[in-house]
């Protein structure tokens, strides 16, 4: 079926690694959807991972396999699951990457992927992405029931929560600090300095100042116009932050 | 239906936008065919981004769609405008970035996109590439005609010519200089130095010396064989450049 | 057809080669399936090229079309080749960048590409990804026969052998060092350290050692766990090494 198969992982793009996974989804579903999200994920780094599959998955349409791989722990004894939610489904090793989602969708349904007739035929120690990943979701993308591939599971592993502490939970390319607060506070502490100012959009004013902004995946950032505030600011993501006040967000 | 949507924008690939904008696309056309140009346009460089659009439209066949956003006033009251052009469209923000596709296609036509009946439900005043552009981009994939979006306009924002100063427009992966000459001149000055032998071919001697190339975007570069003759030269994009004299090109 | 055309180059992401590159497939076969393996290769470095193809190309499904573009001697006398193999198809420039499929592939069947009715009208001297490659395996996706692009050869262009020197080969984005070791020793010597561990998975120990492992591509792999095996043992691509002693992979 021509399904959408989304690919979000930490293997950058310069190696064999992405090519190699997607020949396995063809292999299995030539008719299948691929689409990049990310290869960029900072190496092993299962809560980028987490945060920016959780900022993209919404927009994809109802039937979207996301394959998600940051997998540190690739020919161990950590699990390969399938992950039903927000009918889409998640194909990647059960080690905290999908926790948002598990988050924001109560309702979701894992399995633990053991049916290795669906695998390819030969299945390394070092590369699941291309060996089990990818042919299970083309297996999905061609219709099979995520129960044929293997029991369902409730212990599902997880990670530390993104409420709390609170704390830069993401930096983006322009250098826009994006917290986990979701509701704009009178003023948000970081490094020792006081951001009061919020303002709508990032070309608001002309100015230099450091401002707080709702974000596009809905928390609270600080910016800067024309400039890296992460810079200005001197933090890195997971530095913590603080309140000074609270206020419905203005929006 | 089945249309190629190209993507060209200064997101960068490591975060969440690129795939929220591809979500947001296939949930509006699930069969479009979505395309990457790039994503790395300097960040809000809207020169580079119509440079870059610019050298890549014309190998797309008819019907294409290419959203191009590099949109730093996003949010603001800069309008968003599709431009029918080349039996192409091109989605994105009304700052310039459809300049010189202006040029090259007179008889064009743009129109301001107002009909919010084609964004998504729920729009941000920080990605409009995902809530507006795309959206738009896969609704007109579907057959909406342009004129559906909003009201013809004539006085679209457009950046300085590309024409003069005589400047290197453009410096690619390989360190070649691509300047604004479309002529092969006696000699280019670059920073100082006269560069006067013309070659036909990147590796057509064996030497070092920089020499002046008709480049595959039309422009006439300044190359060297197996280096970077912008680091040679010391050199940045936008650096005003002279000729020593013009004759036609040899091509 | 419905066929995936890879892409491998050297061109990078920012420049506007790749998007190029696509609309010149898809005006030939606006139902080509385009696939990214990678445009970051070093520039120029053919051997790279090779590898990397050689790494990805066996879990494509047949009928794939391999396009690669590393092409120093662009507009030279350098031929244009499509090599038959694996039930899939190479296009490329005759420099050595199909060697390792020569090797793998001893059934393959390699043409000279004259015909240029398959290329773009006007063939520039310095993007033939654009103007030749890419149309031609637009064409080959159409249907059109290998032979129809013209005349079979047995001499093609190749690379040294990727079996001697004991040497590493490639360098991934974890810093994993990848020898043309093919069979465990009992030790590999890489810069005057010896590696005598041999561990099944990347994340067997908790320590900091270095150790060697079966990796994806089917090589000998030096690692080390949460970091860079390479940055540790200060070593590059190229870089020979030596064995202390053989026996049979723990496979």
């Amino acid at each position: 079926m021509k399904t959408a198969i989304t690919l979000l992982t930490d293997f950058g793009t310069a190696d064999y690694f992405v090519g190699a996974v997607k020949g396995a989804i063809l292999s299995v579903n030539p008719r299948a959807v691929i689409v990049d999200i990310t290869h960029e994920i900072p190496p092993q780094d299962i809560a980028a991972g987490a945060f920016t599959l959780l900022a993209a998955y919404k927009t994809f349409p109802a039937g979207t396999i996301h394959v998600a791989v940051v997998d540190p722990g690739v020919g161990s004894t950590r699990r390969a699951i399938i992950v039903s939610a927000n009918d889409q489904f998640f194909v990647g090793p059960d080690n905290g990457l999908f926790t948002y989602i598990y988050d924001r969708e109560p309702s979701h349904r894992s399995f633990h992927v053991t049916s290795d007739r669906f695998f390819r035929p030969k299945v390394s120690t070092t590369f699941h992405g291309r060996d089990i990943f990818a042919p299970v979701a083309a297996a999905l993308s061609n219709g099979i029931a995520p129960e044929e591939f293997g029991a369902e599971i409730n212990d599902e592993v997880r990670l530390p929560s993104l409420e709390t502490p609170l704390r830069i939970i993401h930096i983006d390319r322009f250098g826009n600090c994006v917290t986990n607060v979701t509701r704009a506070g009178k003023g948000v502490v970081i490094n020792g300095r006081t951001i009061s100012e919020f303002r709508r959009f990032y070309g608001e004013g002309d100015d230099e100042s450091l401002f707080a902004i709702r974000g596009s995946a809905g928390f609270i950032e600080i910016s800067v116009n024309g400039g890296s505030a992460a810079q200005i600011l001197g933090v890195e993501r997971g530095n913590e932050i603080s309140l000074t006040g609270l206020q419905d967000l203005q929006d």
